[in-house]
């Protein structure tokens, strides 16, 4: 990103600012999150995310559940296992109470799945009042797969690299495209001045309309604990998208600093952790007590889909005979 | 809308759902909304919104407000008043009591806005999943405006007729293009055989990064009355863009047949309302006292766009001297 | 209930209203709940809820996942599938198309876990403007029963009858003077006038504070069958508090009726569903591959309490040695 | 409140927490709220409010509508006038970039008002699992007032003394006799050991059925700066009931502090501004343009109630003659 100017300018004012002495407080502080402040953690080609503020720490979740004056009196030991307890029993309303404020550049096709968490407060950066950069997503050569067969909204085999090449040219060509006319319609040096006075200048609500999702808006996002580990279970997960993985696992990170009894605790109860259907705990007590599964399964009324996730889950391995 | 086959498909589905015999029920019904259902109505080149389902009426809102078991056993005048003093002193809760469902279709950039209402249910069509239509959005001649020099997010003069014609020749292009791209990319005849059996077929969740923000995604929204007319509020307003205006006011229509009490409270205390600050009120004070308006503005603390937006408010015309 | 004025003119209002002849719709209806419509279910001594209004059904569901026209021209069997899918897999947005309208009265000590629930529209009965009745909730024998030991939010042993009958006897007493002095302090026949016209009528919104929490005011309360069921799920569960849980219970069968196949969905894959975490799967693992129970489980890192609880939900008997 | 023990330990605990050093943070800090950390701030007879974190300042709304980098790098000036634009024109979104923690200890009758905001995060201390102090809310002399006859939930003029000493002995006599019985139920010397080995211990979760609704019960409550002016604008205004309205007036005096910019525009466009509907903007116009109110206001199509609220914003004096 280095010759960016757009990232350049950021570079200098996030440094000016880290330059600047810390202030004293009495709230919860989090060293190893104050570490992130100010800096840039970059994901995608033209990506990132970085902490702006932060509310809490694992102390202040320990605390709202007893609902206590201080930021805790007794051991430490007691608050990791109190913190368990509350994620494996869906106590959620203490790991509300830590809040979290991130800024995030992102492709507008990202931003449009994210958006879909309701329970957060957003401000984006407006192409209506503003111009966007020309910036925009494209993806390393190792993601560009086939649709997959079995799951509709999956990836499956990698293109190859001449095919993966043409890709990328069509892609490239077709966003440069759309960037030159947004660019030639908003007729805008940038400071509201036209670039061609002779032509007018389109209204930026409209003009951007011939950009395509893969450009990159930014903006502030606030959200509390309880709902940011929701958010993550459902875009960290294997089943989500690539490119919105890549910023779960980035947020991930930041979370892991911020307040490590709890990120334990969700890998844990929540990651780690599996489901077991009505149908597949009954499955289970039988195989528990000693039947087979290549008996058990065939039988059981779940559907292939159910019987081969359910192997899997439990290393089971392939059925011996069909079933 | 004719000829265009999705639409065309659309209307045989929608005829055959309005030959179906309606059924009886003991809910509240409000048969000129029954008349909307299973209809579309078109909004710009190629969106629409229908009512796919409602909950309640007028009579619903008084009911929840008084608590009471019926559907209302004074005479409606009674509701009227009720519903109307309700609304004047942001009595909230009773109007979350009617809740509409609506089927939309319309541009991303205008989604994008649209969702920022939080206190909505969405189900969208998606593009990870499915193929979107070759539709997209071109504004009308008079729609297209230079960008307004006075307020940052709005138009200004609509552009001649040469220059307008050469701007919806490249938003054309764009679209037609990206869309080619789009296509080629994801390869598919629509039933998931390839096109051409030669070319992979590009992961569906890659290739719709392409397209651009004038294409025509849809969704189902659900939504109650007081989070309705708050979005109305925003979105019907003059500062609202032109292209989700046009949708809140297609919704409006429906909202007036729907509650007809609570859209006529609306109008006078929202819509039709004014909102005057600590500083304004204590100008109108002296105003209706007798002091001269040339003569309390300039020294009233306000900004000139204040004063300005003051004198438009209350017809006050411009001043007689500089102020 | 049935010598109690308040009910019997509830009863008198709610068989006018069914009296009256349904009316035609084209919307979803479900007649098992158009059954229930003007129709209350009676929850402990003096509470109950009735469902006041419903949109969407089963194929309401579909309709939303789909994003589709009609009401569904695929068989029924495959939209059983596609819910069970939907909630196997936690795709939640579709179920929030349907929404539910309760009439509930219950204990204001139930009222208040139930108001925690915050994704829902509630018009509460207000005690600031009206009267309340003197109707108090007075636990059932076989619901006294002494604070569980184990279990720091649960009940233990039921009561020895004599015990039994001088706790309810001391509610009562307490409960009856509080209303007394309650009626007293409002001095109101009812309609305005005091019953005492020497003295003063206190105000409302202060002397409520003399009631206790058995007291029964009652709410509308209006939400999505998403979130209904999150609900149902943790207010249905043994460890709820059991006058929240007869609730629940209640409405569970509303629901079963409204929405069966989305009922028996939430009955496989949430009620009856288990939940292991990453340390418990292991050990399930383990235990599959032939290991013993005895042998895995003290080692394991579970907590004893954890351990059984693993046991419980699978089965497996108590330990053979200490452990 | 210093001979209470449960105060006197709490004031132990706070002062041993405002002995620890600070720490230092390169997050917005205002020293003025930080002076207000570990603090409690009386409010009524028994509760409190105290602040236990914040997040963000005047400084964060701004970098948040601008989506920025730092701090705010133009002049403070700017940022008042673009945080008053935000509140003149209802850009809500900023202000939710700003968090508040508050530890609160108030009447249940208040709390059942409070927690009907739904946008906020809340911990209460259960009466399931624990036992609430034997402290209640008796009104000063001067609160206790009769029912006002003309607003339905207000209060009118005060009793005179010899009553509303018999309505305090009313009140005291029974929340006294209230908690008597809660102990004996719970027969339980705090530690969960019986007081009486004889009798059995009920549980927590039904004896606390008893208790009226001047008990007094904490929690720890977390909103935004938006939903918390909403919040304020609704339970400091003149209509609130008292008792809420008290604790409003508290936390305003603290968001004062906070967000001194943010707080002078919410002072003049929400508290001291008027909203007038069409039908007085209409009336407005020709009062301005020199009609006398005692014509123009009896043929207005205003009700009594609405031209009597009309002349007291503006200041118009009593009509002349009757209308």
């Amino acid at each position: 990103m280095s010759e960016d100017p757009a990232a350049l300018a950021r570079q200098a004012e996030l440094e000016a600012l880290l330059a600047r002495p810390p202030v004293p407080t009495r709230r919860p502080t989090v060293s190893a999150l104050e570490e992130r402040l100010f800096r840039v953690f970059p994901v995608l080609d033209h990506g990132f995310v970085r902490v702006v503020d932060y509310m809490g720490d694992d102390g202040a979740i320990v605390q709202a559940a007893r609902v206590s004056y201080g930021a805790g009196t007794r051991a430490t030991r007691n608050d990791r296992g109190l913190i368990r307890y509350l994620m494996r029993h869906r106590h959620t309303t203490p790991f509300e109470m830590c809040e979290i404020k991130l800024h995030v550049k992102l492709p507008i096709f990202v931003a449009r799945q994210w958006i879909r968490h309701r329970t957060a407060n957003v401000n984006e950066y407006s192409a209506r009042y503003s111009i966007l950069d020309r910036e925009f997503y494209l993806p390393a050569t190792e993601q560009l797969a086939e649709q997959s067969a079995s799951n509709r909204q999956g990836r499956d085999a990698v293109l190859d690299p001449e095919t993966s090449a043409r890709v990328l040219e069509l892609l490239r060509r077709d966003a440069t495209t759309a960037y030159d006319t947004y660019h030639h319609l908003i007729n805008d040096t940038g400071d509201g001045t036209p670039e061609d006075p002779q032509r007018p200048q389109l209204a930026r609500e409209l003009a951007r309309m011939n950009l395509s999702l893969n450009y990159y808006p930014q903006w502030y996002w606030k959200i509390d604990l309880h709902n940011l580990l929701h958010f993550l279970s459902l875009r960290a997960h294997a089943h989500a998208q690539y490119e919105i993985r890549v910023y779960a696992d980035t947020i991930g990170e930041m979370v892991a600093d911020w307040v490590p009894h709890a990120w334990e605790a969700y890998e844990d109860y929540r990651i780690g952790a599996s489901f077991f259907s009505r149908q597949e705990v009954a499955i289970l007590k039988r195989l528990l007590a000693g039947e087979d599964a290549d008996m058990v399964l065939p039988e059981s009324g779940l559907s292939m889909r159910e019987r081969r996730a359910f192997r899997r889950a439990l290393e089971l391995g392939p059925p011996k005979r069909r079933g």
